[in-house]
């Protein structure tokens, strides 16, 4: 494995799309497309049970690249090499009648189905972790910033809520893309299933049962709507990731310093600074989710192919999708950690409302003046007190206090830090609910 | 309207966008704040009546445009023109504790069901048109193409019939995404409905129900998963039409011949090429996918937005969204045309296929051999012979028979087009069911 | 003009790029070529004359609206109401020979070569902005952060000396690029400018010199890399202006406080946070560079044009080139602003160093130590005294005595933040030279 | 090399990116890093002849890739595994005061020059064959296209003239961007070069000399624009090598027929269709340039970095920059490759002029029509002619005779090819001169 493959892929997904991963997975398939062409009385049986031998005993990758450089065709030096060691008559019936999208769009098959497993799991922890987070801090102060200043108290717990609404949004847009994305495709030269004759429905249903794939209503060689969805599937997941990674570090800049993520054990920051401790998986979620949000762009290009078979907007495809799907699963993966190793500074959280001098508590205060006065006046006379007090460097209650236009208010209940966080609590309820 | 709008939106999308039909969406948004607000006692019936009869009169859209430049702020120039022609008492409370972000992802919302309603009217044409195209020339037989070299015969019916299976993908999306996306938003200052006290749902429930939108769960001021949903699904709509488009752009093209866009009485091609019909609608498809999935992939950027409200993710989608609804609608519009129109030249189609001297019916040939020399062996064969032939610009079978090393074979049967369609018309049934 | 135009574009991008502007220079073009024509004896004299007095006056905008749609054509509803004033005689000869690209070619050459002197002239305001700041604060410390995370100290001096040799780098830039792409086209229906015989290369160059513009080496109908640079290039710029915003905006963070965009008389930051002053500008210039950056992507993938006119290409410029023209001028405005009335916060500057409680330090202290014990050991012991300081709280000078391994340095002498501003005050120096 | 490493780079590129080839030139620079500090006394000279004997030798990459993740460091990994070869007094001065942006930003210079020299090499070749191109068929004459249409006849030798003018642009732009991205760095922790006290500037100076690169006029740690603007630079020349790609994946169409791509020898088209010969090279071409534009916009995103050092722009470089270099050589070389074997068909270029029957000669009729009625009173006869003669498919000829309205003209004249190919063939003198 290369020295930085662990940024653009996991384990999971190297075994997808390596290319001893996909190899394994198109010898699988090719393996159940000899089978059932026998059961069907395409292909000798005794050529079956050779090829579906063969493809279970490993390939030499060399081999194959040096006869795909050879023959300038994106199988003929897979199945070169598989027939070496074949004898005569099976020789013959490796991948019979099929042309290379079949195998390949039926391993994109496979790989939106462990994709679509892959963020199923993976939000499923991320979930837990997000509604643990937001119960233990449902009541957990701090400030709420708009604009990158603050400008109310809510609590820690809502902004957790509102990441796990947006998580299981996402939950649910695997689920209902899953029956469509999880197809495989047994299509022929030019998608008609020409070589099997009145088989080729049957053959491709057996082969899909098989693989355990969903059967596409007509063959798909140039609707990459399935591949697009999936694709953006994962950028709006990795999005949204991306979104909490950089939110965390943010927060966990020193002076802010209300959150922090885990450390780890043996990891250095900088061997220059070596007080560091930087937000290493928070920035790789944003850097991950640039990468995928890239390919998202060329899946949907790609939806514009030409004919029974766009050459360019497929190939394209073998350079995006693996992408994608690296960078996803490791989003994913980075992100259920560093939900479950997050740090939670309570106390700076509130000592950071505190230090806002009662401004971040102006909209109370000029809400409860409204009832006497009117909101906008009430609005004009809290805005002018805020600029004047601010520039003076005095308390929000100094301020408004040396304006003796402002009629008088309860401000010890006003200046309340906790009054002023609305439904941020219930709100916390109604999603954990 | 000016003078190329037509090009980037249509009637419906400019009464949801333009500066004037935005406005009146967002007067009704006020309206129903202001009713409901009333209803729970937050503000005075009187102020509500007023407040209600205002938002039913038009605005000065020029007075709007110059406050909000003084203001340098997004609402407040609307509401110090509606509160010029308001009593004192009722002046005060209109877009009472509501923020900017409400009334502008509340008309998200309803933008979001308009879009998704016209999308499910033109896809719903589309498909009609589609339905009828495949059935009509289930048996059209047409050469099928891959790289764009003739492959083997097809029928017209197939390509309608997989372009069709494509659309109603899209219908289904939409379909799974409408009660995600069409909800509006009531969040307050940082989202936590501040203030409205304990009322804040109940009142949020209530402005939704009159505008017909749907509650969210949680506030989504920085949850844009919904926006970036919405455009994406329209760039994957779009995407389709374009694919359409650029193959009717390609069939018409002399040299091909098989297809061409409907004729419109007084539209001229060229006016220094006086005979050019050329495929307007059909490269306007084009150009408008790609000015969706452009705006697309904004829209997935814009998920990674800070803290509680993000002006820059924010302020991208009063870019993005109208452009990408006003040209997702005219895509649709075009599309419905441009397949309603479609005239198909069944003789062309024919004669293109004959024209290619019987090279396409070369798996045919190639499997009828390898079942007596082996599929290996005769694709050798086959491929030798059709380079040679080829290249002495003979026809195929006379390729075949110049060799002779390829055993005989029943050429009369196997040269049949006919008899090369696979399961193509079956195809096309299994759709049309 | 639009309530939120001002937001996308400038009085000067409008007087371009808006229904009226376009035509104003579209007329101007019609004139130069009639003017040309007459010259050259290829139309009547009095035609050109008779044409030059007509594109001096005004066109009715809303007839071009009603005959560009009913001609479906891009040019000819202009060419008809133009027409309508004109005597049998003249009304011939309007635009002869000339197709749409022309015209549209030789306004995107003017569009060139305004935008090149709107982003020459603004960039120079910027240019003098940063000069002034980056030699007034050569040596105001500040901290230096990568990561998110205080690393050493630099000088503001420094930034501002790092974001001035950026520009310089755009000015550059659009240096080079200018006489690339401020060229027109007079290429006729296919390239060739077949309708003036002999005369059209000729005919290409007295227009252009009337118009400014420099004559294309060959007809460009299809040759879209100028486009494409002009707007990659705005993009390249309004990058880094969002970078500057982006860094203003974190900066200006109350808990950060070291700039602050001036405030503006007159302007709201939150109807419902009233003590808000938000960073408008700063945020609006990171929302400009993505408008802008997406137009690039379109632009160059608008560089894969079929033919000698690839319609769809062409008119996704006609929607991407004034989207960026408009966003670009916007941010490069808003870019000289908001550098010319920056505050600058030296004290806080100062005292977020003092709050790092020395830690910031720790590579001189490192370096110091590493030439008794060896960088590598240096590196390992004060690594761990910084991780042990900051976990119990206390100062880094506390930390390192805390620790008996480690030697004795001058601390009082190591720890002054003046002597670990490496070059960062002769760099300055460097680029204000 | 993986099975398909081939589309996605070259040997060169390789060598350049692949985690031998990276860490090949990485040693290189700590090897100059340490010779140039030896020299100015920073490190002792015995450690610099060790470091510098020891980077030369080869380096245990799966040693320094589980280094790699057991420190989550980018090169502390390499540095341990470095020093484990190294006596005690030279373990300690490798990579001394240096970080990782230091060496990954010099490789970024020399991967510039590189792939400036290759662009400058492959584009000259290209030149070269388009230069022959076009001087060989400036005669050759064949149909011009608009909108997929034939409109007038234009030459071969003309359309490779008009790509011969842009490639001499991007050559250009590449001899321009030479000095701005040939540049090293070493710059330090936060880029004040602060671990070299006053012997910063120097020291840098002397390793860009070793190296053969420039120094920058201050740091770019988080200035990116070089590296947008070479990748920006790689997407402007693979997409006009796109552009001749598509150009001749569609004349190669057998319907048209014109220019054909070098056959290989023992290339297989397809598996199942033994005839294809598919235009690999032309298609692969615009899938690499999509590969590369869509990296170009994740540069321009990579300008808007934080403070000193932004990890997550900066690690993205990491993804997009091999990617983008890697399939922009393989672009070059292909199109190289592609226009040097190009076969020209100038016998179907006549036939498909011929072909259309006279009516791509409608604007000279037009234009000498226009000299006796005027020029819009003939694009209306014309226009009608040519649309009553293609429904009745006569000939132009023949529906010109059968409109009484239409005076005589010379039409054995007029109806000559060679009369309507305007400046075409001086155009291509004027560009070969």
């Amino acid at each position: 494995m290369s020295i930085y493959g662990h940024l653009w892929g996991t384990d999971e997904t190297r075994a997808l799309l390596d290319d001893d991963g996909r190899t394994r997975m198109w010898l699988e398939i090719l393996g159940a497309l000899a089978e059932a062409q026998s059961e069907l009385g395409l292909i000798p049986a005794a050529a079956a049970n050779a090829i579906g031998a063969r493809v279970r005993e490993p390939v030499d990758l060399e081999a194959v690249a040096t006869e795909t450089r050879a023959t300038g065709h994106s199988t003929l030096g897979l199945i070169r090499v598989l027939q070496r060691g074949l004898a005569d008559d099976a020789r013959e019936w490796i991948y019979y009648g099929a042309t290379v999208q079949d195998v390949s769009d039926t391993w994109t098959g496979l790989i939106a189905r462990r994709m679509l497993d892959i963020a199923d799991r993976d939000l499923g922890a991320i979930d837990a972790a997000l509604a643990r987070l937001a119960g233990e801090h449902r009541d957990t102060v701090m400030l709420g910033r708009t604009h990158g200043q603050p400008g109310l108290p809510i609590t820690f717990g809502y902004k957790a809520a509102v990441w796990l609404a947006e998580v299981r949004r996402h939950r649910e847009r695997v689920a209902q893309a899953r029956p469509r994305l999880v197809v495989g495709q047994l299509a022929g030269a030019v998608g008609t299933q020409s070589a099997w004759g009145s088989d080729g429905p049957e053959l491709q249903r057996r082969v899909m049962e098989r693989l355990g794939l969903g059967v596409p209503e007509i063959p798909w060689t140039s609707s990459r709507d399935r591949i697009a969805e999936l694709v953006v599937l994962l950028a709006l997941i990795t999005g949204t990731l991306a979104k909490v990674g950089n939110e965390i570090y943010n927060l966990q800049r020193p002076e802010i310093g209300e959150v922090a993520e885990a450390a780890t054990e043996g990891v250095v920051g900088s061997i220059t600074m070596p007080q560091k401790h930087n937000p290493e998986r928070s920035e790789h979620l944003v850097t991950l989710a640039r990468v995928v949000r890239s390919s998202a762009g060329l899946a949907l290009e790609g939806l514009v192919g030409e004919h029974e078979r766009d050459g360019a907007a497929w190939k394209t495809e073998w350079e995006l999708l693996p992408r994608a799907c690296g960078a996803a699963a490791v989003s994913l993966r980075l992100g259920a950690e560093l939900l479950d190793g997050l740090q939670v500074n309570r106390d700076r959280m509130r000592s950071n409302v505190e230090a806002q001098n009662g401004y971040v508590l102006a909209e109370p205060v000029m809400l409860a003046l409204g009832e006497q006065i009117g909101p906008r006046r009430a609005h004009e006379l809290v805005h002018a007190a805020a600029t004047r007090g601010l520039a003076a460097g005095v308390s929000f209650r100094e301020a408004l206090a040396a304006d003796p236009d402002i009629p008088d208010v309860d401000l010890d209940e006003l200046l309340q830090v906790e009054s002023a966080l609305g439904a941020a609590r219930e709100l916390v309820d109604r999603v954990l609910r």
